[in-house]
């Protein structure tokens, strides 16, 4: 039984990771696709969210199936519900990365990120990379110290997120409102997709000590 | 036993009802304090968002002791899993109330939303304010039928986020990039607000028919 549970649990981890994994290369992409204005390397990642949406799906059914043949309690009853958290984090952060490539989609040919802003917009990718990088490590050798720092890595991105509104709204912007409200919306989906990756990150420290992280 | 589960279960279906006439309240605040651009009233709405979040921490902790005590299966398992799915999109319903009322706090007290576009983003909160009222009947008593609704009022949410942007982008704006980034934001705010909303639907549907809500 307590070999069952474990095997059990070791697929719905590597279930998780394939899912950070597909959402930090959909996130890469995106923003490639963005910064190039490659409207159809930008369809391609909207396209690839399906595959992100059958992955939760499966640790769902997973999970559920593992309640009710096991019924675990105290600390494998915790391990099970936060991995329902982490999924439905990670799920998002796909969301999120698609989103970034419909509005790649949605002005392509042009660029969306006109080249005042595109410097801020590539850190933000980087920093999301990054978290979203921590992520799979955490999910493959949870790890509390590594987790802890997924906060600092979001302090980054929300320096990042301040100087890009510094930009759309200084003097210097020559590129109207349409292009400001697109990089307002990226700037919120990249901090929005750092936000998902601290939370799932937090999970997995709750998961690993029963320490909840401050934030 | 069955009885103590169902008791448990009315118990978490209370605190499910109380998250969700929060929220409702919040926005319907929320509104108020950006239309009228009432920088207190926006404080305050931020200031008891910790009531939504405690309730949520209420949940979790209910359905943790109820799966470790009861060991639930089949049916009444996928109950106990949905409720989690359910608090998880209300608490974020609560967090983006909060953020339209930063919103009009921060531009307080001037209005952070230009007279062109009051009344679109009257009627999104409208809108927002109908479907969270239908969350909460649902939630109360179940019902299939009137959680599908939550699809129809979801278009007239996208219609409305549609116009709002012709506004944003239009040749009559006479407002800058500032005015306009909050205002789509502020759309993107009451949008997720919904769409929320109708996720908590969808999973009422399936958790009494067996049957996923087409979306």
């Amino acid at each position: 039984m307590r070999d069952e549970f474990r095997g059990d649990l070791i697929e719905v981890g590597r279930l998780l990771v394939s899912m950070a994994e597909g959402v930090r290369t959909a996130m890469r992409n995106a923003t490639t696709a963005l910064l190039d204005a490659d409207g159809a390397a930008a369809a391609a990642v909207v396209a690839r969210d399906d595959e992100t949406d059958e992955l939760y799906r499966q640790v769902e059914e997973k999970v559920r199936q593992l309640l009710a043949r096991q019924a675990p309690v105290a600390s494998d009853l915790r391990l099970v519900v936060t991995a329902l958290h982490v999924a439905a984090d990670i799920e998002r952060m796909g969301d999120l990365a698609a989103h970034v490539a419909k509005t790649a989609k949605r002005r392509s040919p042009a660029p969306a990120v006109p080249p005042e802003a595109a410097g801020i917009v590539e850190q933000m990718a980087q920093v999301a990379d990054r978290i979203a990088g921590k992520i799979t490590m955490v999910l493959s050798a949870p790890d509390a110290i590594r987790a802890a720092e997924l906060e600092r890595d979001d302090d980054a991105m929300d320096d990042l997120h301040r100087e890009l509104f510094v930009v759309l709204l200084g003097p210097g912007w020559a590129h109207g409102v349409e292009a400001a409200i697109d990089c307002a919306l990226l700037g919120r989906f990249y901090e929005r997709y750092a936000d998902h990756a601290v939370n799932a990150g937090g999970h997995v420290v709750f998961m690993v000590t029963g320490e909840q992280l401050a934030t």
